[in-house]
């Protein structure tokens, strides 16, 4: 195992440590390194909280900031945070207006923040949840539902925060977030494993030549396993799932994000993302703001997922809305 | 060789499409993809450019934007680029104040950045030129000018630009970026290889179970290969020989960048960055800035660097100032 850690029992609280050694924008509440807040709480506004496991860096607690997040409940490597964890996060960022729970859908997740927001509402906090779901590979279309969240989440990150910041209400902020889920989707594929570091060897083998399209971002098993091709003929792939479950007609706008999952250099994803650029234009499709880097990882594995959000004049406005977290920053003009 | 490519032969060119496809702030002359310019110039600043190899991203291209540099001279992977290119560069960003070059120790660059010179020269731009050479472990002291310029050629990059952007002149800038230059010492390890597309292995072997302290981004040899220890521990080595042959006193500034080389992890860089700061909080040094992420990569290498820049008050104002680049944002406030 190739890593810079220490005691591997320690990864997640040393790195959170070095999180708040360079970040004053943001803290901890209760004693506990792994319930993450904004340092510059702002009155009034409706509180967002995220949450998940450790190991998808800047994913989930990099969102924390100006026009993004307010907390994030950190939890180990690939595991839930506590409900307890985000109570406490509930509580430090509620302004009195009510907060929105954004998450993948993940079970451990989705029972932890359904208690948490059960012990919110005891306190008489309002509290509202949106559960990304954008990742096309995990179930067929009709039973979305079942499908993972994975890196378009940061669509929903974007969209609820831009809004929030604008001051709307926790309905508003909701509907907007829930419009956003809607509206993106995802295809990842996968060229090697990670390494969990409490457990020391790869997740999964893959072979030399081989990819697997729509792995999940913890290893879980994808669509296809085959030969890795070319980047466009691996691009074109990707997008024609996308393309087939949505009705991206000439025209419309769109925004796009490639992320990589954290071993595929950053030159890799301009690669892919020439090609999705060349799909989009032969549809007509106009493309109003791409995001290209390390967004939800899975530790060192190489690999890179597409997501594409749809959108409207309202989400447009929000994705052009200005942003400052430590790993998010977006500069208007 | 796991990497989403097409034809190898391409991959440079490709990955520019992608960067122009993504990034309309930035643009290209003399109908020659590999000679990136900004597409908003400012009248009457200082032009700042530089060139280098490919397989760095960010560095060196993704760099040039609002509060950076002005022009990048794009090689092939770890190939430098011609002096052609590089006049190009020059002719293209000079606004009638001149331009200053800044750009790392190999051999290659300095030919065709002198070329380029003097190709400028017989035009009558005035060109200056400023080359890293940071990295503390490719020379002794005392033969600083043999040492190879890493990742703390962003701190050049960061003081120059917000200096140029300011309006300072020539002289000015070129004075500020050499002291920049002097300010920075870089430590790096690798942990694993690179792969050059157009190769299709690995550069070099290393062990399961070792790390080489010291390597170039491109796989030179570094000081000594041995055992991966612990992070903390690898983290003392490195910054004992930064300390070594720099005079920080109590009270005294700096900024840090922990660059990872590639397929590192996020949560790893944060971990040696705890480390970083616990050594400098001993000394009782200020920590004024700090980035950590990928800045200058060697493809997929696992491995990272930390540089640190010994800050003065001007130093500190430039670091300080905004930026807005395709790979960097600097968010004032």
């Amino acid at each position: 195992m190739k890593k810079f850690l220490n005691d591997p029992v320690n990864f997640v609280d040393e790195m959170l440590e070095g999180i708040y050694a360079a970040h004053p924008m943001v803290t901890y509440v209760n004693d506990d390194l792994r319930c993450l807040v904004t340092a510059k709480p702002k009155a009034g506004k409706v509180g967002l909280t995220t949450g998940g496991g450790s190991g998808h860096l800047p994913t989930f607690l990099g969102f924390v900031g100006d026009g993004m997040l307010d907390g994030a409940a950190v939890g180990g490597v690939f595991q839930s945070p506590s409900a307890e964890q985000m109570y406490q996060v509930t509580k430090a960022v509620d302004q009195g207006v009510g907060v929105l729970y954004i998450y993948g859908n993940y079970s451990g997740d989705i029972i932890n923040f359904d208690m948490a927001a059960e012990l919110a509402d005891l306190d008489g906090i309002a509290v509202k949840q949106v559960v990304g779901n954008d990742d096309v590979a995990s179930s067929i279309v009709g039973e979305e539902h079942k499908r993972r969240g994975v890196a378009g989440i940061f669509f929903i990150y974007k969209a609820a925060g831009a809004a929030a910041a604008e001051g709307l209400s926790l309905d508003e902020v909701a509907r907007i977030a829930d419009k956003a889920r809607m509206k993106t989707r995802t295809m990842g594929v996968a060229l090697s494993s990670c390494v969990v570091p409490e457990i020391g060897h790869a997740t999964f083998s893959i072979g030399e030549d081989e990819m697997e399209i729509g792995m999940g971002i913890h290893g879980e098993p994808g669509i296809s396993r085959k030969k890795l091709g070319a980047a466009d003929a691996v691009v074109d792939e990707m997008m024609e799932r996308i393309f087939n479950e949505t009705d991206y007609k000439s025209g419309d706008d769109v925004a796009v994000l490639i992320n990589g999952l954290g071993g595929t250099p950053l030159e890799e994803l301009y690669i892919l993302f020439r090609r999705v650029r060349q799909l989009l234009d032969a549809r007509g499709v106009n493309l109003k703001h791409v995001w290209i880097g390390e967004f939800a990882t899975s530790m060192e594995m190489a690999g890179a997922s597409i997501s594409i959000l749809h959108l409207d004049e309202e989400l447009d406005r929000l994705m052009a809305a200005p942003a400052n977290t430590p790993f998010f920053k977006h500069v208007t003009g």
